[in-house]
């Protein structure tokens, strides 16, 4: 019985699930390591419906640069980390060939670690060629993201959409240090926002990456991970006059009964966010708007760049 | 020659251009005057081709408030503006059943006088047959509004648009302290912004309301009412020595030259706007989406309201 | 052994501690409940330096206004709110003649659950007699918030000082939902901003009146409570084959042993916040910056209001 | 009679009233071509009482850089400004040695034009013996500028203080193309916002660096410049039938008599800015927070850097 309020965006936690030496079927995985920037570069492969039953996510690569320096507002730092980003993301859509970009800022900016989409959006060189949109949430308008992306998508029939957004993950660890790059777009259910509807090349028929960095963890993780750690402790600890630890571990089904009489309704409906996370939503929007400035320039600059009202 | 620098986007001033008492062909013309609110209702009807010939605006009503307590961040106040604006609403929609209402927030958030339309949006209560957007402008987007607003139209399919915009005015008096309601939507040309295509029946096909304040004059307005002020006075003084004026009125094609001497290329690319504008800016909104609210609740909860999910 | 990890702003928290009918020493208390609002008002008065010591605040009183309606934006509403809070603005004050009143919204504006206080601030309505600031905090500044307070203090020398926060609770269910209010002012220690030196009578020389809401619980209060919860859940379960329960209940030191191992640094560095803060926090901003601007029209206009200038 | 309407925050402007050759006893000029920057850099030092007179600005340097390309975001540009301007500052302050420095943006960040100052201390780094603090205007605050810093400089003694605002120029040319340093601080009159009492060494006992960039001229400025215009190109022209000019030139007291006349109170209570001054702000608050980031890091890590609060 999987405990579906423990949600996470990132796939290389779903990988984490499975022991480090477990093969998972279907799923391509690779390291990398950079000392100098702290930084290890994963790549998730999903190969085929195997590997997408296992990870619950679908077929693509999801990409993640993984470094606490990410949280430091360094200027060279920024610089590196943004070549970092925009080399993986020219790794990804090597076939390609662009003329028209769309990025798609994702998210509330009222609300400061849903603020990212909006935040990276307001920092976009726009131009020929080159789109940029911060549709706004659900509480907002009144209209599914999707809707909005969608129209838009119908009007300047963009060859590519980039979209922004905050994520949520299993681990405060990860939170605000990670940045995952996809070319699967977004999946319902995910994030911390309301995208119910997937942007993704199924719903638009175009190629959408996104660009995620989580944000939060939802409440529900928290107190699921302390329940995890305490019953670990006390299984591990001897009963007083026995050799045998205090209890059994309990089975899943019964872990998930406890979780549900742990969470209260208000923790369900709170997340869990880093207390300096404006400052650190600052600094990754300038990482990720440099990564994307760049490479959409030198995208649209290669080929002819026709203006969308052209068409 | 006109001077097409000198541009407004109040159907009445262009009714000024005629004498009070000439009865313009083909466009009706009604005032009411309000004396606790210190307040000048005017309806502009353009009842044919030959009124929109004659008044270079398209066929239609414009309603037109003017009081200089629009400026006045009195609750009281806010709250007996917003109910004659949401009542010149129902008047001139009054034969529609109204089950889907989209408000569009036009301008730039960035810039103070441009910013009316999106803290107006910022202020709309949304729901089911309530949406709201604030597309931003082209130097933000990359993208003509007009693309942005078809796409999301085509998507929800409302019974109405109603777009809140900045204005430009041919007279600094009128600058915050007009609000006109007009049912032919935005058509090119108009306000500060950039909202290059029309926003309006033609384009939509849907019946777009626009709710506009002037909060600029152009710089070319103001140079070429000081030259015309100057040349009246001195036309009016006397030559010295001789009983007839300095020299004789100028010809209307004289004029634009002057004024062309006298217009630089920075002014031209220059507005004015009162000093106090980010107060003023902020009042306004407040009763605009008072207004709004009031309205969209009424119609809206009326009919049946079907998600346009469920279209 | 206390765990001071689990730290509360609300003198109401500190009395939960006892049972109900316990009579504290040197702590008055005293409840009101009104149906129609949903409303609970609680007065917490700490009489002496007994009532000091039991409860951990300083002497003096703590109103505090608690409904899950303070969630509303709806307009009635936040009109009802806002009456009572100046009502019980002016029941705090009754001897007090007040001409110049320096309001101070505490907080940082763009951290969503800390801004409640520069938010409060754009609302109020500045003039002769009544000053407002939004100082900022330390990651901003630089300085300690409670000198920059302190020098402004100095130059214009007002008769009192209203200070409005965001609160941390020991209860997720209070956040959003509470209204504190205190003649005490702000002590060490205190909310989620950094005002490390307090900012009352004692380090100011003028009255300070606090209105706080509690806008977060911490990380480590998450953890706390979900440890409790599931202690007391096993100790209440059989261990299989015997009659007695798991384990003897944890001795208070045992427990925060074993709440150290639970907590991560990341944990303890976060803090926890229902999704839509930015709503709820806007709507609060509207009800307290209405009854501040009620209560200070009424008091300055009462008395001759002279320009700190012409001090 | 001078038109006092006719404002200028810039020293250079004021020298130019002069013709070029003339020598302007008390005054020394100095000017510096760089090609690449497109950038003419003027010194004009005030050397003594008669300079005072003559120009009409206190005793001081005022270091004036001006180019078009300020307008350009282009992030190589920005570094090559922000360098010169640190330079600058490092020229007007060789003799000093700094362990502390209080930054303070001036300004209202709500009108575009006026939010240069709070733009740059957004983006200033605080920490040991680097503050910042953007105090607001007397509109928000009901406290004059001048009161705040007071209040803050006595409490943390700062061994100076750069102030940042946002100017008003004579000539639009100059709008958003032009940085101004001095040494003098802010004497009243000034600027666009209300800073009425002089923020400068006579009132603060520190010395005062000021940075400033106009970005705006007053309406009265355009009437004037089109005026005088006007009357010149009337007066080369030659009246029919005669040899003359159509008149004589008028004295500069019947000039001021025409101007009052022509000038109308809400064209007084106006201001001129450029259409984009929402993008030239925000790229010019880059540049001048880079040369502040730069010159503050090196001046204070080079002596030992005691924080306010050890005083």
């Amino acid at each position: 019985m999987e405990n579906r309020n423990i949600y996470t965006d990132l796939a290389l936690e779903e990988r984490e699930k499975f022991e480090d030496d477990v093969e998972v079927k279907g799923v391509r995985f690779e390291e990398n390591r950079e000392e100098d920037l702290k930084m290890l570069t994963t790549l998730v492969e999903i190969l085929n419906r195997r590997g997408e039953k296992a990870m619950g996510k679908p077929k693509g690569k999801y990409v993640t640069m993984e470094s606490r320096l990410l949280r430091e507002p360094e200027k060279n730092m920024q610089e590196q980390f943004a070549k970092r980003l925009s080399g993986n993301l020219r790794e990804i859509l090597k076939e390609e060939r662009l003329k028209t970009i769309l990025i798609v800022g994702l998210g509330n900016a009222e609300a400061t670690p849903d603020a990212l989409g909006p935040k990276v959006a307001e920092k976009i060189v726009v131009g020929e060629g080159i789109y940029c949109l911060a549709p706004g949430v659900l509480a907002q308008t009144g209209m599914e993201t999707y809707s909005i992306i969608k129209g838009v998508v119908e009007e300047i029939n963009p060859d590519i959409i980039i979209v922004i957004d905050s994520l949520a993950s299993r681990n405060l660890r990860r939170v605000t240090t990670t940045i995952q790059l996809t070319d699967t777009g977004i999946t319902p259910g995910s994030g911390i926002g309301n995208h119910r509807k997937g942007i993704n090349y199924e719903t638009l028929n175009k190629k959408v990456i996104a660009i995620g960095v989580p944000m939060v963890v939802s409440g529900a993780t928290i107190v699921n991970d302390t329940m995890e750690k305490l019953l670990g402790i006390l299984a591990r600890a001897k009963s007083p006059g026995t050799l045998t630890g205090i209890f059994e571990a309990y089975s899943s089904e019964e872990k998930y009964q406890l979780f549900e009489e742990l969470l209260s309704e208000d923790t369900e409906q709170a997340f869990v966010t880093p207390k300096d996370v404006d400052e650190i939503v600052e600094n990754l929007s300038v990482i990720i708007s440099m990564a994307l400035n760049d490479f959409c320039k030198e995208q649209v600059l290669c080929g002819k760049t026709p203006s969308y009202n052209e068409l």
